[in-house]
């Protein structure tokens, strides 16, 4: 077995029938969801999701999670993946351009718990940072931003021009070396005008990182 | 002639031939492009707009305004209105819905020049801030809100439920009693996951005033 279905399987007992779950967007997330499927159908459970993107709906639904709404309920649990994980467990995540409403997720969650293989885990967070830009202000954005990283429109696979996110957003990757100051690098990011939200994930929204490997898991806490 | 007219009067000295020109919304910007509309065709001027939502843009281009985009163009000069200005030219903006767009401008602008008749002055600003939200984060964003404000979502003429903005979002209109620290208030809303834009414009953002009344306008400044 891999490292996302024995760290899936890990976060599996964190679960229990009645709960709400914030659930993330990704490979890994797909993985525990269909292991959560089989807890569903095996022992009768019955469990909310507050979904952070179609994907995550659709793979929720299919499991046989009541698919609901933050209006409706709060999150007693987010389950959610990430690009990377540094050492003192802040993350990078929007590989999956989901990472505005998986970020909101993790505020409006009680507990958050990040699902990763071995292969994630590096010493300092050093990939590009994924940016969520209103359309209108891409040229603005660009421009800003320029002065501090490398940022590059995303496009996409099935789709001509740059990738739409579910919240009908650009997504531009920025590249700004070592992420020496992830929450730094956060703050920078959220007072520009026409940026949505970043894919970093500050150590304090992450209450534990399982991660993953071909013959087990391991639980890391701050 | 009122107020709205007397402030566009002196706004369009500002504009020279191959300006570019951020288009605010609002019925003043619309008096103010009417007549800017009637320079461009009597003195055949070339003047491009960049518009901060759908009602300049088709405003702006029965005018004879080139449209263009902030990926193409910086631009010298944005005009707007605002709903309530402060003694130290603080604002409120966003009663039409348009804060996002019209604050990206304001920033991307040389020179920001709003306008406005005189009943919209007051000494300290107290009106409910409009604050757009991502349809998502609308449970998430009221619940974070209600402990420093009141929030109140925003339902329109001419369409079922809550108002929809330009960029596919929602308005909620918070009430924090007099905003003693209009800054405080912008930072503090900023910093929540799920919130795209607020309408509070720092007086750093403004160049200058013009405020119109029956018989004249005025400029005022820092």
């Amino acid at each position: 077995m891999n490292g996302k279905y024995n760290a899936s399987k890990l976060a599996l007992s964190f679960v229990k029938d009645e709960m709400t779950i914030g659930i993330g967007s990704g490979s890994t997330v797909e993985v525990f969801l269909n292991l959560l499927g089989d807890r569903i159908k095996n022992e009768g459970l019955r469990i909310y999701g507050i979904p952070s993107s179609y994907q995550a709906m659709i793979a929720g639904a299919k499991n046989g999670i009541i698919i609901t709404d933050l209006l409706d309920k709060e999150p007693d649990l987010c389950i959610d993946g990430a690009d990377q994980v540094d050492s003192r467990l802040n993350c990078i995540k929007g590989g999956g351009a989901a990472l505005t409403r998986e970020k909101i997720l993790a505020f409006a969650s009680k507990k958050v718990i990040i699902l990763v293989d071995e292969t994630k885990l590096v010493e300092k967070l050093s990939m590009p940072v994924p940016v969520e830009v209103l359309p209108f202000a891409y040229g603005y954005v660009m421009k800003r931003l320029s002065s501090i990283c490398k940022p590059n429109l995303r496009e996409g696979k099935g789709k001509v021009g740059p990738i739409i996110t579910d919240n009908g957003n650009f997504i531009l990757d920025c590249d700004f070396g070592i992420v020496e100051n992830p929450e730094g690098v956060d703050k920078e990011l959220k007072v520009i005008s026409g940026i949505v939200e970043n894919g970093i994930f500050s150590s304090k929204l992450i209450s534990a990182v399982i991660v993953g490997n071909n013959s087990s898991a391991k639980l890391l806490k701050h």
